[in-house]
């Protein structure tokens, strides 16, 4: 029996982790549920679950709950529910789902309370991944990528020896502007972005999945969780979201891994690891015909993949700065404050900005991942 | 270091497992070499690598080498040389690349000897699987696939419990004639079979790839390597066999092995395993748009696929019969005798001519195997 903590319970990874719960009574029990302001979906699942505790992190949403719930569950409010939820001694796994840089903080709590990490925040890693790696591993936890990507490559990975593999190969469906014009590219509302071809999202991610600035994240997330360099990691454009993601093996032999873009696959097998049950949901099959595309990915056209690896590179900071200023400017173009385009401009900027930093601390983490933003949305107004 | 002997050295596999050791001299030294008539390649090879032995099985071919080769390489003729090659004391791995069921003796004798086995004969498994792997298991040797299709399901396979794959998913390139109908399928010349789409092969394996019987022998080979039952192993046709093959996990997640259609992945990781050492050959990148396409098999039209498994868990001496008969039918389908849908139906007369036999040793297979040529024969003329 797995016990969990699901931090982000009404987003959808959130909901498909209960989902998979839901499906499997026998094996999950959750004891923790956080969300950020969706009380009346968190309520549903309180009153369906039954957790020992349960967070909202917006304070008046919170309220408002606390006013109507009157139930065993323990109500708890603000960045306080969400470590009190990542530390709650009766978990066993922490769900990590929260969109953002919110995520580091609470995930650092989990680490040190020793509780086995479903990491759906990519965030954590790409702005806090020395840290959070090397915490992982004073603590001998677990982080096991809930990502459907890096799922895949942590399931080709799995039995190999990592000496005999030569590189990590991601795969990017392209986004919805996947075959614009580099004029059309510059004038891309949120409307667009938000018609994701093949997965279905939260907002904030769609944008990034347009832009490819998620992909970048991604890449930086797998150095962080595989081990690899930056020059051993490549990204390969692919449609249809069949192949979640690849190695190439010394010998040039590639094992991939492939499934219906289905994001309770993933999660399940985090839930499960290392044990593998029947997924209750359609799996791909062949009964008809498939047809799968494989391309280079338009570098120069969406530069914010480039720029990913260049931060990644460079290290220290810069990723968590790359993040920070992203997600403020994501949240501007999706209120119309700025263009698709500036969205790279703006966190190029903020990169410029930046003043150099050695000192590598979580609480300075913290600190320059709030002056990147500030940064961010003072260059946006 | 290994040592290798090479059982069907000039042949396609043979020639190309040579060129693998060329590349890796400081890894691989060849002591054994065993042709079956073309003693103008085989004499090239005696003199490149100096083997211990050398072998012709043809009688007056080995006569011709005997009388002009006068080398330091011990020279051996017919079945003999075989089992000489297979059992030779220096030899730590023997690569069985000999076409047909000729090879099941020597694969037997070889397996005894306690040598590694780096199986390219199909032909070993499918008529003597039950024999070979409890044989396999007795002398505690290693049975090393060189089919790509096989190789990439052992690839897969690595470091995964057993329980927690539900399938074997074999890929088939669905040969030459697959957009062909029903009717052109009945018209197919020899010539017509012969261009691969893919695969650069030898004749008869190129025509059993015309008629899927190569994929009904895979599927056959599959079950004895991987102890897998006929209901959890699939065939999916996969046009540009870059996908080799895959496998199904419990929970619906699909590992797969992918690289160019270049048979000297597969020998050379057969070659190096555990290890994994570069490829100086092209392998597959994603530089430029690649398609790929899946798609069931045609059952109703190609009908020996649905036959072979139909054989397969029959068992007993059928499979062998089975291979036999199509071994006898393909080489008369070459030299013009049948047509390419009396393949398939003398296959199905001899096994309707078979009578039942529970007295499964080497000695009553390779009886059988020579009775269903001789009957395939019988019905051919």
């Amino acid at each position: 029996m797995k016990y969990l903590s699901i931090l982000g319970s009404t987003g959808s990874i959130g909901t498909q982790t209960i989902d998979v719960v839901n499906q499997h009574p026998d094996r999950f029990i959750i004891v923790a549920l956080v969300a950020h302001h969706n009380i009346d979906l968190l309520e549903q699942q309180i009153l369906a679950h039954e957790p020992i505790m349960a967070g909202v992190v917006d304070e008046s949403a919170y309220k408002a709950l606390k006013s109507r719930y009157h139930g065993p569950t323990k109500l708890y409010c603000g960045e306080e529910a969400l470590i009190a939820a990542a530390t709650l001694q009766e978990a066993t796994m922490v769900i990590t789902a929260i969109v953002g840089a919110a995520g580091i903080s609470s995930t650092v709590e989990a680490i040190k309370a020793g509780k086995t990490i479903g990491l759906a925040n990519k965030e954590t890693l790409v702005a806090g991944g020395f840290l959070i790696t090397s915490l992982a591993k004073e603590h001998n936890v677990k982080i096991l990528p809930i990502d459907s990507e890096h799922s895949a490559i942590f399931q080709c990975l799995e039995g190999q020896v990592k000496e005999n593999v030569d590189k990590l190969i991601i795969t990017a469906s392209g986004g919805p502007l996947r075959t614009w014009t580099r004029e059309q590219i510059q004038t891309a509302t949120a409307a667009d972005c938000l018609r994701h071809p093949t997965w279905s999202m939260g907002n904030k991610i769609t944008i990034d999945s347009a832009s490819l600035f998620n992909k970048g994240l991604e890449v930086i997330e797998a150095h962080w969780l595989f081990d690899f360099d930056f020059e051993h990691i490549d990204v390969v454009v692919h449609p249809q979201s069949i192949v979640h993601s690849m190695i190439m093996m010394k010998d040039g032999a590639i094992l991939a891994q492939l499934g219906n873009p289905d994001m309770r696959e993933p999660i399940q097998y985090a839930m499960t690891y290392p044990d593998r049950i029947p997924l209750v949901y359609k799996t791909l099959e062949f009964k008809e015909l498939l047809e799968l595309q494989f391309m280079p990915p338009r570098y120069d056209d969406f530069p914010a993949l480039k720029l990913a690896f260049e931060v990644g590179r460079q290290g220290g900071f810069k990723p968590a700065v790359f993040n920070a200023a992203n997600e403020t400017a994501v949240y501007a173009f999706l209120e119309d404050k700025i263009s698709f385009p500036q969205i790279y401009q703006t966190v190029t900027s903020v990169l410029d900005a930046m003043e150099s930093e050695d000192d590598f601390t979580l609480d300075n983490l913290l600190a320059i991942d709030q002056w990147a933003r500030c940064k961010a949305s003072e260059l946006i107004k």
